[in-house]
């Protein structure tokens, strides 16, 4: 298959990892593995001393830890929804019965960031709970424009990274974000199974909540002192991680981004050359969302039966091809003209 | 590496299945694999017609999970302890604030079944937490009597079988038990990554807690309806799990036990040969802990340098090796010949 979801295709070498013998634990050579991941995962995202705490669990996991560790009652919330990961945060406070404004932005569209300020000037919240990229529509948000409210408003800034690091530009430093949390299977590349907090050097003196036994920052974190995880990590995937971001620390951010860049400008042009509409206002460029014309219906299996999986969209017509991973602009094209053929059965 | 920790030396076969193109979960064929999976695992476990909720996460995950989900605080808790396992329990009830009754076992010693009876007649439990073995001392509790006496005051039997499942006999529905978690890299010995909650249908119309939004029963329940899990999950690990189960139904739940089984057996031999201790007075099948008569301080270390792992044992002079994944007379020999050697230095 010809993978224009997450992961995406993978080379051989990072691969294969998975299959070498498993290693244990408990030795002070994957203490070793840990730590340099941990440092060489802050230097990519501009925040070098930071900590990271490394989750065995979806990314969906990592946000669950944030709200059970960082959200509590007495906070006031402000959430940016602009698609179904933006509500995700909505629900997780909700699910834990932590009160919180949400602030819906339409499908696909970028954020009035004048009417943000006023929103923010008003409810005057405590902690900002956003997404850099809504992965479900596309859109990218402006984080230069939320970090300037937010700093402007004293308010912490925390951020889903997940779809957006190592595709679009990002520095937590620079940001001023408090918390980002990102996984294993997006602009790493490597299988799914881990997830990752990582927390701004601003944070290292808070008291955080006890609210999640597994996902406890304070036993992470003391456990990540000498290298360790509290509890048996995906070892396999730790080792995929470790060669994965010595070859993106050698490659350099700035590269490895214009290169996803690239493919997703080319993409784009081939959706502007078979008609097929990109809502998105400013898109991302981790994936492209479109709608096609024809045969939406039959698209996703149709496409499977050829050989390629890309994302259903979660709205009539509307699909989303990821642009991490190997890809080249002959895939790229094989791939629209895939869609195209299945459009005109 | 020879591997005498978790999860041992796999098939390569079985390895080469983590390297394989990454599939998209959200595909009828991703979805027929995990129910497939799901009704392999009850039939192994003896419960046909209960329900699994399958985690990525550490089995830790597993025990967070039914914890959150399952215990109240207006639940009597009754928990046995024989180690840092049951330990665990008691910690994850303190965690969120749920007294409980500890009932301690010395190291590696058997429950005194007459005083846990006489003990549940007097504190009259709702709900048991036990392990069916103490992975930290190697011993093995007795299930048909746990059972019996849970049965006898009508408490809900909960039991970690983490490091039993597939090393020793366990038939859930026999035992009345009404949750049992394990994890990927004991027993089913693939990668490390997934655990499992396996509920009885006698919890089928149980209305579960809502008090960790990624471990949720009641999201994951619905999902898994589908053959899907709610959030991604790590899906090269959901690829040997059903390879791993098709063999371990092709081969028969009575076979694999006793190849485990005599695998004990031959290196217990080796250790009354060499005068290592065995403490546990009914060791499981999954693993022999040993004590060791002189240079436990750097047998660990020097053991790596030779080629083996094997397990630490947070008690001075004491390890453990497990007697899952792929091992034979020879490669026991062959590493208590190694650990003697040490002894001599």
């Amino acid at each position: 298959m010809e993978s224009f979801v997450f992961p995406g295709n993978i080379e051989p070498e990072i691969s294969l990892i998975a299959s070498q013998p498993i290693p244990y634990m408990r030795t002070a050579a994957f203490s070793a593995i840990v730590k340099s991941s941990e440092q060489m995962l802050l230097n990519l995202i501009g925040c070098p001393n930071g900590r990271i705490i490394f989750y065995t669990a979806s990314g969906t996991g990592a946000m669950d830890a944030v709200v059970a560790n960082y959200v509590s009652r007495s906070n006031r919330i402000f959430i940016i929804s602009g698609g179904s990961f933006g509500d995700r945060w909505r629900n997780i406070c909700d699910y834990y019965n932590l009160p919180s404004t949400l602030y819906k932005i339409p499908f696909a569209q970028d954020i009035d960031y004048e009417d943000l300020e006023r929103e923010v000037a008003l409810k005057r919240p405590e902690i900002f709970l956003c997404q850099h990229h809504e992965t479900s529509t596309g859109q990218l948000f402006n984080l230069e424009k939320i970090s300037a409210i937010c700093k402007k408003y004293n308010v912490s800034l925390v951020v889903d990274v997940i779809s957006s690091f190592l595709a679009d530009p990002l520095n937590m430093s620079d940001l001023g974000i408090d918390i980002c949390i990102t996984s294993s299977q997006k602009g790493l590349n490597i299988a799914p199974g881990l997830s990752f907090v990582i927390l701004s050097d601003r944070l290292s003196s808070v008291t955080f909540k006890a609210n999640g036994y597994y996902f406890d920052f304070k036993e992470n974190l003391k456990n990540l002192q000498r290298g360790q995880t509290p509890y048996s990590p995906a070892t396999t995937l730790f080792l995929q991680l470790h060669e994965r971001l010595k070859r993106d620390v050698a490659c350099g951010v700035d590269t490895i981004i214009s290169t996803v860049r690239k493919r997703a400008l080319y993409f784009r042009s081939l959706c502007k050359q078979y008609g097929w509409k990109v809502p998105a206002e400013t898109p991302s460029n981790c994936i492209t969302g479109f709608f096609v014309n024809r045969n939406a219906d039959i698209l996703f299996e149709k496409m499977i039966e050829k050989g390629f999986y890309i994302m259903p969209g979660g709205t009539p017509g509307y699909f989303r091809v990821s642009h991490l991973g190997i890809q080249d602009e002959e895939s790229l094209s094989e791939l629209a003209r895939t869609i195209h053929q299945i459009e005109l059965l």
